[in-house]
């Protein structure tokens, strides 16, 4: 079936990148002569459409995408109420009820005329994307996560814009922690995988890097911190993925749901009040969550992204569906969604970055 | 008498223009045919002299100058172990006894053949650079903090710094506030003075500013954020001060020591929780203290951080001593350090910034 | 009379924060509940209406004014086809008569309910509307100038960020200049001031600085560069703003017509044959103008446009008309524009600033 | 033979993370007990040592590389005086003769107790090292060219850093040229290979591009202009490779001495001219060439320099010689000299960001 309208969503949350990877969409299906369209908050202008102008689902022009390049945030929104395979729906003793409501989702798009949807999004925003699929709409996925630990791509984009903004802010605590003789702790996002972690404790030349792939002892971490006290060097700088876990395994958020996790917090608070207790320095969390998901995308994330938002779109003109875009050998290529779904991609601990580390005198506290 | 010799020093925090500061400085002398030597970390490297190379007096030369001007931190350290002023001494018996060692100073500098001092700091350290003119030695200081609340100057370098990037983090919390439907609360430096708050606060298009100089009511503050949530702005900024109050006057870290201040914590996190009570909106607090100190001066810092520099080297050649040199009027003058000192220099109520920001629709809870 | 509607407009070249200004007169000016409007390219949009959608006035919203903050440019335009005091129109023999058209202008106002005017603008801009004033239509203007010469303020919106970005050039500079063994000479925008000359040039540490206040001798600066070379330091950086003149005053832009400067070029191409004949080194000439008008405004511009644009309507609001906003010691004032009309603001010759770059090392040729 | 000391040089021009290369480098070896050293300038050092204090080879310690990796330029210099390939000396004729100093080189490394060389350069650089491992002295080389043009390896370092800063230069002119309504040409570096043209040129949203790869034609670049001017934008960005030919192959630098190339001059100042003629809008031409060159390296550069320094000494330890490391499918790998030299990676025509750039509407002119 020749495609006339495409559909494009962004689900989960915020990464620099969205924004071009729909104008770079906008502009290939209207170079192609389809019309496109863009649903609002993930899938909730068709869930919810009353609470929207244009029943949630906006036209998608050149103008509509002027200028937006180099813009972080999404047009299109990403807050959903609830995932449409399993929404939750208040009953009236007030318990809830989860239902699918898939079907409501292609009914809408039957009459709305679309024939594809570009999904871009992370894990979650890939398995119901998955559902359209089976049931033989199409459907092309673009990754999105910060934590770049999507299998099926090399990189995913925001992750430049996150490390980068990351080794900026470490720059900047080297002075501070040298001027006032402190550690300073910098908990960065990567519930999972370290990628945030790695790159930018390198690039940022800390003293020690905590990672989920790599199971620290604090010991080993108070050491280090001691050892450059004694000669001279009166700070350190600890870079730490949120979901570093301690070779006893007594305390992580690795496994724990997101309520759990956050109820626990990151890595972050424990480690610094350990190595306060253990190497007598005084010692400061800095948390850089909130910040690393915002801002304008790198010029590395920019091309990206753009590459991503096309790439999608000549893979539907192609006529494939089931499949996400990523990058392998820094070229574009397409992976079927359930060679993707649930896996993850970690840091090799083999990989020459943690060797790079490791010659630069970095401890991951193994 | 005529200059021969001068030292440097810098003391208290961390702040960016520090090495351009210095730069100037040794240039200046040196282009006037005078010896030039810096101290190092605050009077430490005279009050324990073992502990540095060169017994704690370096000699500055264009060479040791070179290539620093745009680097954070300072090549001379900042750390003081203790006030000359009061410096303790522990005794036997295993209880400190303050000392004054104010003598000591004089008569090493006497003794390495410096006739005078550029004293870069704060108000405690012109509260010392006086003790060493009320006994004829001649310091010009030059002020310095981030929080721009020293009298007598327009402005000190490192607050654009500060201001520049507290501004680049709200822009990019606006995106992720927004995606996430979220309160956040960004506290920023600024004990007795919200300098920092309200030009980043304002630039960055905040919600919500709160500042020591207007005591803010919780209830406003609340409010501002259910009148946006209602209007479809499902998320709010609110950029506070450190030592920010509320009107009832109940918590605020104003008048308190630093140790119970530190205990006691900046304002933000009693908001946040205060905005979830009062609004049900989830809210999270970013906190950029550390983030500002450290990093490179912006250009204007730069700028700033050299006219000090060569200022304060020129006020020594024209004779002047017991003057801290600033900014009034774009203009270099210099100000007795008698009228400075102890003095604070607040936001004006009714500065037309203010007038701005209530003009941009953004609420300071009075 | 009470203003009910109030017109903006852009007018001149490009300046980082224009859009500031525009967003901030917009909020002041719907928070005192007046109507607020654009007019397209200068006064083009009113000049020649059937060009544009809406007749060339368009309505100025809250949403028209979200997000802008940041961005480069003006989203009213400033390309005007003719000057409204002496408007070019083309005659049947193919001539073309000047004819004054703000008559027409006025009344245009009047037909769409405009009570005053925000015009932001440079020299010409403000000799257009004392021709409204004169007729007794109030205006306040809003100085505008890159290059930081007007009259009647200590600073303009879009001179740091000009300053800034010319700095970062420089500093890049620094390193090619030194691994190639070059002199390269900077041309930065200045017809008649030197401001960013001078302020790039000593924050960015160049061995000379070339403004239009002092004339340069060529033979100074040539021996300035082989001075270094012979000292090891094989390459050099010469600032030059466009309109500098050498002591002969045989070769310059001063007094020029717009059309005389452009044929004539800069100062900078003269000057590097001048040098590499002089000195024998390889030299080359890196122009900035074109790059110094776009971009983002830093932090300090953003604020002090929002601080412009709500004073220029907070004036209209107190009655005042015929006057331009600036800042003098740090603070909003007032000025007559017949104060203001056809003076410049050079760079003093006695300036601090001057004397800080010549105590490191920086020569003027003089 | 166990490696006790390597020696590190720099060659060719200036690339942002040539001193993070250093760094990662000095570590890694003297992590595994060896002694490091630098030669100066090149391989000067060596050829002219008495122009160097320690006749030009420098020890490297944790100290001498401590606070550089965020440096542009190279500490150990670049300026060759000539190849020792083909070493032009004087004649007592005037005459030049070309002599190999091979052996002088190796004689050095022999009476310093070098035992092996990491050489840091482009393609020039790489062909001398072979001669050095053709007489079976250890060289392991990293590859250095901000054109990003070497065989053998995905991405060099700064190329990164060159296509963002062309990147934010072509968003400021952006706006300058709508507001002038101007045609601006944007001319980067690229003499044979077009990848930052390209790069910066989609993410930076130029409307034509134009490289070495894909020979233009004129008009079709015209033809482009006059679209959009039609259509209501009237201003067009065109970004140039130096090196961009056209189709009738008439003029172009390829193949071109680098002095008949710089005679001739990049590809910008022609088109300039050719489209102001063919459109009759106003144009201007931007060359961005030295700008790129220097400067700090972003985030990514400076990751991947440490990573090449690192791997480089890896690969020695692990008794490799006569190959290169490389970035493959992310990862790092070693390829043989005789594998890279003399060939060179250009744009693959069929490229996905070709085929995206075309999607968002951008003309090649093919």
């Amino acid at each position: 079936m020749a495609i006339r309208k495409i559909a494009l969503n962004t689900g989960g949350g915020d990464a620099p990148g969205l924004n071009a990877v729909i104008r770079s969409a906008v502009h290939s299906a209207l170079h192609r002569g389809w019309e496109c369209v863009g649903i609002r908050d993930g899938y909730n202008g068709i869930l919810e459409p009353d609470e929207y102008p244009h029943n949630g689902i906006i036209p998608l022009t050149h103008q509509s995408v002027r200028g937006i390049t180099h813009l972080g945030g999404t047009i299109l929104g990403t807050t959903n109420r609830g995932n449409p395979l399993n929404f939750p729906v208040r009953q009236s003793d007030g318990t809830y009820l989860e239902i699918n409501r898939v079907d409501e989702l292609l009914t809408r798009f039957h009459d709305e005329g679309i024939d594809a949807l570009v999904a871009i999004g992370g894990d979650g925003s890939l398995k119901i994307a998955n559902a359209f699929v089976e049931k033989g709409f199409p459907v092309v996925g673009v990754p999105k996560t910060i934590d770049n630990d999507i299998f099926g791509t090399e990189v995913t984009f925001g992750f430049d814009s996150a490390v980068s903004f990351a080794t900026e802010c470490i720059d900047r605590l080297h002075s501070t922690a040298e001027s006032h003789h402190r550690v300073i702790v910098v908990e960065v996002m990567g519930r999972y995988a370290g990628w945030i972690a790695l790159h930018a404790g390198v690039a940022g030349t800390a003293d020690a890097i905590l990672i989920p792939e790599i199971p620290y002892s604090i010991d080993k971490i108070a050491a280090k911190v001691i050892e450059r006290d004694e000669r001279g060097r009166h700070f350190s700088i600890i870079v730490v993925a949120e979901g570093a876990k301690p070779v006893d395994g007594e305390t992580s958020i690795i496994g724990k749901s997101i309520g759990q996790a956050e109820r626990l917090g990151g890595a972050g608070e424990r480690i610094v009040h350990q190595i306060e207790a253990l190497t007598g320095k005084e010692s400061r969390l800095v948390v850089l969550g909130h910040l690393l998901r915002g801002g304008a995308p790198t010029t590395f994330d920019r091309l990206l992204s753009l590459r991503f938002g096309a790439a999608a779109v000549r893979s539907l003109a192609d006529g494939m569906s089931g499949v996400m875009v990523g990058l392998e050998a820094s070229q574009i290529h397409c992976v079927p969604f359930n060679e993707v779904a649930g896996k993850m991609r970690g840091v090799p601990t083999n990989s020459d970055i943690i060797l790079t580390a490791k010659d630069l005198g970095i401890t991951f506290g193994d």
